[in-house]
């Protein structure tokens, strides 16, 4: 981790939660950080999220898709996170074309950025497990086909795949890792259109009702966001990992009745309930899917260390604490 | 084939190589055939090549990122083909922007059109044979996993993979159909940047020499264009190919080698000569690549009729007999 020390890295997203999370890290290891966010009011930019860091890093705001804006900024970068994009798989089915620009225009116009001014510079992706759809076998491994059945994962897909396009055609040393659900604090909760858990969470400190779509016992991976970071950190350094794609993916899968109630222990509040599937929810879900991490921690040692119960509690209460920035 | 009798067609780009081709069989049938083409400068959308139906289509000039224009063109329509593109592996990487929005923007604006304006229509999709990139075993299958190696490749996959949740999401009848090297009359032959065999055949035929590069062993699948519409039809009538994807790939794969060997024969002037790999197509270069059209034989009975050497000799008659029109 001292490769970071005195390094000018870049993080696109920065200001959302994955991104703001790994720059406090960054800046912990000494790293010169600068944040690129547009902070898109549909997305989980948030200023508060780097509230500890807020003296440290450079802050621009703008858009992934502006080349005159990105070149510069990559320009003597040791390290590019390249996770600025758009999650709401939701969404991506209702404007397909802002999914489009945001995950898929966006990481490739940083991508061109590093190929005009930095071919250098370490470029970590942040892909999906989405892109691999409805799972015919679990857990998802790398070798398997992405059957993407949302425009979010057609176009994470696409984000990544440029990624080592850009490797094997201009030797730009670039990694995708393809995240599980991933939580923790500096998520944007005040809605379900990013992911459940930070719903879920919101739902439960409030004392209220959480809905589980089904019948609960679909199982999932999910990631404490610490662990993603590090995962993240990791890729930006390992010697094995250049030009290719990894799943990360939780200690072992937990059903979403399993997390809910994991969760109502952390909060002694709230409850939940089963009701059925939504019409346009139900297309586009994907029922039980769980990754195999293992060719990561071969390539790298990375294994997640934070268990689910700890995530939450610890999740529960940053929240808590900062429930003004976030509700 | 009398399923297309008193339809309304739509076919994009249909003033390019496969699209004229497309609709001039498809007026044949007795369909009611619209054209939607950008005629764009460095595209193969050339006017003469729908010369024999010219008073029998209705052409729209326009493009297919367009929501407003194509919605009005896809209603009501029984068969869409959706095949407005750009094929150029080497522009792609000069250009990567201009790529992604012909290759992955407009086949989503269409998808988008019957989306709101027609879900019963059947897309018929041109995907390609580069999504799979280089291949780590041969013949390419429709289970290997897609490793594009250039910009193009990605925007493609996307694009077929766009159809693949519009079926899934939407219900509308969707089908790709992944092709392999295509030649025959009404390709673009004037340079060399849309595929290399249009640009032998212009070569010969003048009497040039053709460079080959590498060893010319490469083997490669090709289909004759008449055959490629032939599975074009095929895809929009079958019951069995619906949400689903499918290579096509010729009678047998021949080396770079043996087609100009062919080609030559079939000219009777022209000579070729081998000389080294360009850095810029090395490192986007895919080797040896055929594929196997078993699947889609096995769904739908169709396989390729046109031997390689009759369809060099079709083709090269046509281009001699029109030459003012392509060179």
């Amino acid at each position: 981790m001292d490769d970071y020390r005195g390094k000018k890295v870049l993080v696109t997203g920065g200001l959302g939660f994955i991104g703001s999370n790994l720059a406090i890290r960054l800046v912990g290891l000494g790293a010169s950080v600068t944040i690129l966010d547009n902070l898109d009011p549909g997305g989980g930019g948030n200023r508060f999220n780097i509230d500890p860091v807020k003296n440290d890093v450079n802050v621009v705001i703008g858009d992934t898709c502006d080349l005159e804006k990105v070149q510069p900024l990559v320009s003597g970068c040791s390290h590019v996170f390249n996770l600025a994009g758009q999650v709401s798989h939701i969404d991506s089915m209702e404007d397909p074309f802002s999914d489009l620009r945001k995950n898929a225009v966006g990481p490739l116009t940083v991508l061109e950025a590093c190929k005009k001014k930095n071919r250098e510079a370490r470029v970590v992706y942040a892909g999906t497990r989405q892109a691999y759809g409805r799972a015919d076998v679990l857990p998802l491994v790398e070798s398997l086909v992405l059957k993407p059945v949302d425009v979010n994962g057609v176009n994470k897909m696409a984000g990544e795949w440029y990624h080592m396009v850009y490797h094997g055609a201009y030797g730009i040393p670039t990694v995708s890792l393809r995240m599980v659900n991933t939580f923790g604090p500096r998520q944007l909760v005040k809605h379900s259109r990013q992911g459940f858990i930070g719903w879920f969470l919101k739902l439960a400190i409030d004392g209220e009702t959480i809905q589980l779509f089904g019948d609960g016992q679909q199982f999932r991976g999910f990631n404490y966001v610490d662990d993603v970071v590090e995962a993240l950190l990791v890729a930006g350094t390992s010697t094995k990992v250049v030009g290719d794609y990894f799943n990360l993916g939780g200690m072992r899968p937990h059903t979403l009745e399993s997390l809910v109630q994991t969760l109502l222990c952390a909060t002694g509040s709230g409850a939940y309930k089963m009701v059925p599937f939504p019409s346009e929810k139900r297309s586009i879900d994907i029922g039980s899917a769980f990754s195999s991490f293992i060719k990561f921690h071969v390539a790298t040692g990375w294994e997640p260390r934070v268990p689910l119960d700890e995530g939450l509690r610890k999740s529960v209460e940053y929240y808590r604490q900062h429930k003004e920035h976030y509700w």
